[in-house]
């Protein structure tokens, strides 16, 4: 069916073609027409005004104006001269600026807190990691600690001269991202934290826009908008960690669900007569792939139970697995095995349901994919409908663990190119 | 995550505030201020020109000529008079029209075939169903009788005076939306049947058009669009009939796919050890809720195997169950709680996976719901993740076996709505 059909019950009125002179519309026009025009440069690349106004229908006049403004807000800048053709005099070409305008997006995760932020046109500012045991910490701890981070690289960018557009955490949880707050997420052992109201009363400023949301979710737009399925419209991303993560695009569009909550296969119950999950319920498929699993079935000798929650270090202890893997140890190769297999049973139920292209595989997954991407596939050809699982295949993520930071950086940006009055004029 | 994120990925400029006066894009503007006028007036029912004016930001000569054009394509009338205060002449409202222009839509299933028209406004012109054994027939023998309601229908619209404005057919099965092709329907037996092409071949005129798609998805969106989850964004619709089907609506939007299969939950694996499926898999989910199941559990004496392609007469058979039910046949009952208890496991992973705020169900759920949904609400309790299933409830479909037609018909509105130009002047 046309995905066409529905718009009409958004209530959006389409506004194509609204008169210009209606004065109720005229700031909406604007910002609307500032978003369109920096939207295309940015996707476009460097391009003359004339470009602009024959690839947007907005007349010149209006492009000047437009492009003023933009400039005026540090989004746009002039570069050349370019010469168009031989008569008439040479004319300046815009290209996206934003060089002093700044995306932070962080992740708090298990056993470390990530920071990535890039300038509007995604040159690359700041990358770094720390280690850190959230899963063993207090919730105001951990917090403290992302305040810290936070606090830090915004000094780092200050010294730069970017002034930050906004901050995007995400975290491996239930997210009512309304709000910023973290309903429950297991791994961390959180519930009913209010992430944005902490951040704000830590003292960052008030004036940044600030969003919470899932570390899946942000990964799969960071695959669709960076990743190896880059432009790719129906696509799901699953990471394996501590706990494992799903993140779906389906029709180009992120799936949130009635709350924010879709995606959560990693508590779907597979195996009903399985071990206990970090949960309560038993068999969820984050006991068969999550890297605990892996690890008691791989290393029993450094399993601590079954329940996830007792696991330590577990950057060690897949080093160590890829390690005894290398070195060609039976029992971690069936293990990887095993995880594949649930991996294809998890995949086939996805493939039904949503028709991906491509699932993209994240964390462990990722750094194990030569030897489960063959199993995984074959189990999803044998489970998942023919005609979609043969149009569907996996891929390893190449944006390593900072899939998810990329993303939420991603989030800031798009605000940006959306509405470029959030960005402040800028003394000239 | 604010669904607007993803918007600019599209490519499609918002054209908000584009100049009037750029020749290239004339059509476009007038064609989108046609749909945005006729779309208005359907919404909020009878209204004046003024009122049009003010609320879609149109000037006012503008809609005088937006609105002659639709009054000479039938789609508006004037009706009145109204009185705008005590000053001023008397002026008269508009209303949607639209009736001499028929939408209709049809249902081939395995034991019958339906059709429902309504004009333009949604009244009621025909609604007729007839039973036909498709399961047991060739392809090209379901096709005729398809052609010959079609054929009947076309005749008594013809003499009502009103003239078609689109066809869509609900078929249960897998559907290449693109070339009107049903890639696969198992339980009628089809493969690679080109339903468009059949009926252009059969004499259907070929300025009426052609859309196929799954039985399902159209179910969902009437249930959208004027069931028990009318205005309800994030939606599942259930339906169990000999085969069982799933359709997703999501963020107001039906859930395709890359290529529309998504929503097959009948095929995905629920039980390895289970019964063997039409499909060639065992254990698929509409082997333990498919009427043959039911039928199997129920009334053992009534099943011809295991196979629900073996299944005779599907109707006679739910009405026996019904009958022993109603007097206190312990296995019927036990064999119903049963169907209730898989359909909440099922439920369970869409509630996982999607977040919806309601699962509609219809076929024969909707006829046992008094008994399903108790078994089924409490089983997505204990399986679901709690956040998500605490807010998502069951809801029997008001629409019966008509749900599929109705959807198709809403598919042809909403085309007639979004271009009004494709819509022949009628003589005056």
């Amino acid at each position: 069916m046309d995905r066409s059909q529905l718009d009409g019950r958004t209530g959006e009125p389409r506004g194509l073609g609204r008169s210009a002179g209606t004065p109720a519309d005229q700031t909406t026009v604007r910002r609307s027409n500032l978003s369109l025009v920096l939207r295309h440069v940015s996707e476009r690349g460097q391009c003359s005004r004339s470009a602009v106004a024959t690839e947007t229908g907005l007349n010149k006049t209006t492009i000047t104006s437009l492009v003023g403004e933009l400039q005026a807000r540090g989004l746009l800048k002039e570069v050349g001269p370019q010469h168009a053709g031989s008569v008439g005099r040479p004319s300046l070409a815009l290209a996206l600026d934003g060089s002093r305008i700044g995306a932070l997006g962080l992740e708090v995760n298990v056993d470390y807190i990530a920071a990535f932020a890039t300038d509007l046109a995604g040159r690359v500012l700041i990358d770094r990691r720390i280690g850190f045991d959230a899963m063993r910490s207090e919730p105001g701890r951990s917090l403290d600690k992302l305040v810290q981070m936070i606090g830090r690289t915004i000094a780092d960018l200050d010294a730069l001269g970017v002034t930050l557009a906004g901050i995007t955490v995400a975290v491996p949880g239930l997210i009512d991202t309304s709000s910023g707050t973290v309903v429950v997420a297991p791994n961390l052992g959180w519930q009913g934290v209010s992430v944005a109201d902490a951040l704000l009363s830590a003292g960052i400023p008030a004036d940044v826009p600030i969003t919470i949301d899932n570390d899946a979710n942000l990964a799969a737009l960071a695959e669709y908008t960076s990743g190896v399925a880059l432009g790719t419209p129906d696509l799901i991303y699953l990471t394996g960690e501590v706990g494992v993560g799903c993140g779906i695009i389906s029709g180009g569009r992120l799936l949130n669900g009635a709350d924010g909550f879709a995606g959560e296969l990693g508590h779907v119950v597979v195996d009903p007569s399985g071990e206990p999950c970090g949960c309560g319920r038993a068999g969820c498929w984050e006991t068969k792939v999550g890297l605990a699993a892996l690890v008691r079935m791989a290393t029993p000798d450094h399993a601590y139970g079954t329940h996830h929650q007792a696991m330590r270090d577990p950057e060690e202890r897949l080093a160590e697995i890829e390690q005894r893997r290398a070195e060609g140890d039976l029992r971690v190769g069936a293990a990887v095995t095993e995880v594949g297999r649930w991996l294809g049973r998890g995949a086939a139920l996805l493939v039904n349901l949503f028709n991906p292209r491509v699932i993209v595989l994240g964390g462990y997954f990722a750094r194990l994919a030569d030897q489960i991407i063959p199993v995984a596939q074959a189990e999803l050809d044998r489970l998942g409908m023919t005609s979609a699982a043969e149009r569907c295949g996996f891929a390893a993520s190449t944006l390593g663990f900072g899939a998810a930071a990329r993303g939420a950086v991603n989030v800031v940006i798009e605000r940006v190119l959306s509405d470029p009055t959030t960005i402040a004029f800028r003394p000239s």
